[in-house]
């Protein structure tokens, strides 16, 4: 059995490692750390006993060392156990130790990526940035696949000393030495012996803290990369790179290189907590696997305990419904969305007509009064007889008739000029790249273009490439591939909580990976690279995240993403509502938004805030089918019991499930809100109710007579009138003058 | 006939247009202006009139009226006369005519092309820079192919109110209007009547000042373009572009669009007179043309009579001897030479060996760890069978075995991902493209290139582009192609009078002219270009001595070529004498480099000046070979007379002519000096005496008592053990503690 981990950008090729080598595999095994026997100094020793102790083989064989059993990491604070080397036979003898809960197999994970903190509304006159002190001294541990410390966007200029409490280290591996930190950059460290075992003859990049991919290096800069002018992706969005969290600091932890498997990314988690981070950022996830076998989940618990953010991507996988991975209560699964620049090409026509279409060619091409070729019984740009006709002309295509990545390529390898792509796919310019130049342009525009190429012997364009058009309509929307909930391992907490901004994101990338390409064998190098995928939604959200910290240094991690989601946006630069690209951009529901689009400014005052314990995941937990060893395995300690069953979680959104063969048509949820506000406050409830049912809050008015009062509501929904299988609404509390606005999505579901 | 007009950047093609119209052509006629009857209100009456009654058509006939004599143009700054389209008996008609001096055809004009400021020293600490605050206030008149408006480089952020006294517009024209001008642009003409009458088919972009081309847009912020900072030639020679005089005006009169001709280049200069630029900067020049019929120099003796100083390029015609073109004595005349940068690649070999090496390919392509594909038989680059091996590959390509550029082509062509050319074509690497991705290196490389690709099966190398290699030597060295001297219009003043920057040069560009391309079929846009040319040399030597009017506005032109020259550098940056690259790098002559390569800084006080006047020119005139019409047709007033005629000019170089056929062996110059130093000052004579001859200065020591004091001097070569046909020294006047030292270059010169 495999399980896939999603780590995937758009420009990525996923990957799947099988892990068998000879009869082992490797196993993430947890342990029952209060059953250590007192003859161990340490858990290693513990562990590494036990794993000695399964050495079945025969010693008089003439098998090599590499087939005996072998221990990879030892965990103590993302999970207590470790993870190991071992044959069937080897796990089962393992299975009767003392302090064996559970274990599992390893599993492979696939990869989930500037304008942006522009369109988020940051700015330095006011608002977060100058509030948090633009994130000084929050350290972000970024679990991913390295980083190219020589990036500009991890130079330290204008950085003050790195905090005395850091115990962060910066570890030397190939191509990588110690002296590469500094106050910016301040840990790097890499976790490749999962991988290795699982793949011995995989190349070594693991070795090394640096990343050989881009991933990370992206990641990393969009959380906080300090300024540097003049960056661009090939001409297009020129200007000055910064992270959201401009002044915060990064401690990478690689975990994956040209494979990423889950015994490393517990190991990276397992240090950045003990290091001492303040938040960890996670672009990466594993795909149908339940919480209690999810490394990932496991090692955010420990976070959280700890007060540690873990700031997650919900996955590519979108947008079919039920496709997200980390829907852990405790985590903050980050959903994408597109942005409103456009990179463009200005078309000019020879009767001097323009229009602004989609391009990101990555290179200044001359096309000047360049022939146009129109031929009606050719527009699928599929024949040789055309591309004869075309060279050194601009041909039309028309994916009616045929599939545009086909025909670009097939204009690439030609010897045209350059084309106009006719086609209303707008997942592809959310996603794709173009190596021939030319444009993408509205079916809105196919007459106009044909009556203009009929309409003179000698037609003629001009093209004018490396365009930013800002202001495209609408922004944001649901990116299409953005992951969807429910959350296959937890459903009834809706997942994702958020969007962020995640499509054709401007960051740091590593030169030594293809960043674009020109015509079928030239391929481009770039410091900087304009990449999608909620790979690059979560950074956006976890800088966010840092600078409220910075801001708010007390705030507990599930503060932070209250704040987040209660002061989210649900309205786009139409002034409409939210539209999801993956769904013909009709209106985007809380199972493709969550709470909907960040809004950092206001998360900063967010008026009331739902915090939630570790006791209280726990209560909830227990109240879902799993076992107590199940449970034990993502607590790590016997010291949480389940005396205190609750279906109730103090989450900031309603996810109401009926099954069809249950009686009940009525959820009451319980929830508790404190006042972050200043002062008394009267908050009064205003509900949208999702059609078909009936909703009640009680009390519906709230008055707080002191900051960081409690107080708590009761929420039902009767679903016994609602048609169909989902229902959408939302409760806002609003105090008086509408200061603060708290608004919560609720979802009503239907199991089927 | 037809002579040709040379105007030829490196990357332009030279173009000859072919004058006849049907059965006339254009000329230009000078006349005697004191002739001018008193019933005509203007010069431009009387022409006008002079041409109409030449009409000798029958007016019975039905000819079009195009096929009258045509007025184009009459001039009264540059010249006196006009120019017209005549029939050969209406020229014969025209000779009979009170007031005419002379005619002849119109010619056609070839086109001649930034750390330059840095490697020529300039600096805002000292020196030039702010002597002359910038350039402040000295209005440049470019004669030229137009300029782009829109180039950053003529933004007009932080320059001061235009000075009243001028008289300059700001002409609408084609994709043109009268707004495009500021602070920094302070006028805009053009100038295109003679080349259409020339080509009447040809394309109409001569009707407007706009660029379509590049090369006006490129000379104009070469000498004065604003800053603009992150400027590249496509990622080469990154940093913030500036005019060598960056306060200093720009004034364009345009007089080439796709062709150029004299009588527009004649109407340019006319023009700029009267507006009153105080400099004229003109990177084209007419080869093979005597004096009297050349539109330049004529119009640059009126310029000089104005205190108007022309500076101009040599032409691209060297190495040949004799080649130069603007060899005229009231003119300064620019030879070229190369700087330290070098546009480069890192190869690196698998090995981990790096040697950094010419390229020049416009996009950062990436190519890491790529296999190398060696094989002995087909170093030639020109088998189809190495290509096909070659996909994707690496090939290495030896021009020992074949054309450089041939081969260059083949590889683009290819499918091969790159190469590496062995070749020590340094001449190419001045003024060459390369449109695929590779680099360029000596063949000392040769056997460690081919050793690494033996040793071992899978040979890689890694190509790292967009690197600039600063400090490469020796530079300066004169560029290969820089036309050389002796002036074949006036031999008996040496010529060029010195060299400036000239290859790969960094300025301004119009966007709409390929700046490089990548393959076969892609042109690129860039809106800078670095190019190679006499053309660039002009205008570094125009910016300079549009600082020295700035600083010493004052100063005659004479006054300012002569600071020019006398302090120029015979040094490169191995501290040895600089080199010529057109002669395999043996030591340039003055033939090649005149004085040498400018020295801004050292020109802004230079001790001693050469001043010449306009009678000086008249009276060294009158000594040469000139009927008294030739001269008047320069001269433009019969105010000059041969009365004092003197095989003596006050210029500051000696160039002796010594024929066989005469007997004399010595030849005898006198000069005069003025004091521009502060105060009393003593000089005393130090010779570098030319091989083979006998030199005596006489008297050897000058003593001034005061500024502005002038003394003479007599300076004798025998010539008459002197072994074949050259033979090179100098004078240096140098004063106490060797403050200033006053240099002149000696030529002794046999005919044969």
């Amino acid at each position: 059995m495999t399980l896939s981990l999603i780590f995937a950008a758009w420009i990525v090729t996923a990957f799947h490692v099988e892990i068998a080598v000879a009869d082992r595999s490797t196993y993430i095994i947890h342990m029952d750390k209060s059953f250590m026997p007192k003859t161990f100094a340490s858990h290693h020793e513990w562990y590494s006993a036990t794993v000695s102790s399964l050495d079945l083989t025969d010693k008089t064989s003439s098998e090599t060392a590499k087939s005996t059993p072998e221990l990879l990491y030892a965990y103590d604070n993302a999970m207590h156990g470790f993870s190991a080397v071992l044959s069937f036979e080897e796990l089962q003898e393992l299975q009767k130790s003392t302090g064996f809960v559970t274990a599992y197999p390893d599993k492979v994970v696939t990869l989930d990526t500037t304008h942006t903190f522009e369109f988020l509304s940051l700015n330095t006159e006011s608002g977060l940035w100058p509030a948090s002190n633009y994130g000084k001294d929050v350290i972000v541990g970024m679990i991913d696949s390295g980083i190219w410390p020589e990036s500009q966007s991890f130079n330290d200029d204008g950085m003050t000393e790195v905090p005395a409490r850091w115990k962060g280290v910066c570890q030397a591996g190939d191509s990588f030495n110690s002296s590469m930190c500094n106050r910016k950059l301040v840990g790097a460290r890499y976790f490749s012996r999962g991988s290795q075992a699982a793949n011995p003859q995989a190349s070594r990049d693991g070795n090394s803290p640096r990343d050989t991919f881009g991933h990370g290096t992206h990641t990393s800069s969009t959380v906080a990369g300090n300024y540097v002018e003049g960056v661009s992706f090939f001409g297009y969005a020129k200007g000055t790179a910064r992270g959201i969290a401009p002044r915060a600091r990064v401690a990478m932890y690689k975990v994956t290189g040209s494979s990423g498997i889950g015994s490393d990314i517990l190991a990276g988690m397992d240090q950045a907590i003990a290091d001492g981070v303040d938040l960890i950022s996670i672009s990466m996830g594993i795909n149908r696997t339940p919480l209690y076998e999810d490394p990932i989940a496991i090692a955010a618990f420990a976070a959280m305990e700890k007060g540690v953010l873990v700031s997650s991507s919900a996955g590519n996988e979108g947008p079919d419904p039920m496709s997200l991975h980390n829907g852990t209560p405790w985590m903050l699964t980050v959903g994408a969305s597109t942005i409103d620049r456009q990179f463009s090409a200005i078309l000019t026509l020879g009767n001097g007509v323009s229009i602004i279409a989609w391009s990101q060619f990555p290179a200044n091409a001359l096309l000047v009064d360049v022939p146009l070729v129109y031929n009606e019984t050719l527009l699928a740009c599929n024949s040789s007889e055309l591309f004869t006709e075309a060279t050194g002309k601009i041909v039309i295509c028309n994916d009616e008739f045929g599939d545009l990545r086909t025909q670009i390529d097939q204009v690439t390898s030609s010897e045209a000029a350059g084309a106009i792509f006719i086609s209303n796919n707008s997942q592809y310019t959310e996603v794709g790249d173009l190596p021939c130049p030319g444009i993408v342009t509205n079916p809105i525009y196919t007459a106009m273009l044909i009556n203009y190429a009929k309409s003179t012997v000698n037609p003629t364009v001009t093209m004018k490439f490396q365009q930013d058009f800002l202001g495209a309509k609408p922004a944001p929307t649901v990116a299409f591939y953005s992951s969807r909930g429910p959350s296959p391992s937890y459903p009834s907490i809706l997942k994702p909580d958020l969007i962020a901004p995640g499509s054709k994101v401007l960051a740091a990338w590593a030169p030594i990976t293809p960043a674009a390409s020109i015509g079928s064998n030239l391929d481009l190098s770039s410091d900087y690279n304009a990449i999608s995928g909620t790979s690059m939604a979560c950074p956006h959200a976890s800088g966010v995240a840092a600078l409220l910290k910075g801001a708010h240094p007390e705030w507990s991690p599930a503060a932070i993403r209250s704040a987040m989601m209660t002061t989210a946006s649900q309205l786009d630069n139409t002034y409409g509502q939210i539209r999801d690209n993956g769904n013909s951009l009709t209106y985007a529901t809380p199972l493709a938004m969550g709470a909907g689009q960040i809004d950092p400014n206001k998360a900063l005052d967010p008026g009331l805030i739902y915090d939630t314990s570790a006791q209280d995941y726990v209560n909830h937990l227990c109240s879902m089918n799993f076992s107590s060893k199940q449970i034990l395995a993502i607590t790590r300690s016997s010291n949480y019991i389940c005396s205190n069953v609750s279906t109730d979680l103090n989450y900031p959104s309603f996810m109401a499930f009926f099954n069809n063969n249950t009686p009940s048509t009525v959820h009451e949820f319980r929830r508790t809100v404190t006042n972050f506000g200043d002062g008394a406050a009267t908050y009064r409830a205003k509900l949208t109710v999702p059609p078909g049912t009936l909703i009640s809050v009680t009390p519906d008015t709230l008055t707080f007579s002191d900051k960081y009062e409690s107080l708590s509501f009761s929420l039902s929904i009767d679903s016994h009138q609602m048609k169909g299988t989902t229902s959408f609404g939302s409760l806002v509390w609003e105090d008086d003058g509408a200061k603060h606005t708290v608004r919560s999505p609720i979802v009503a579901y239907k199991m089927v």
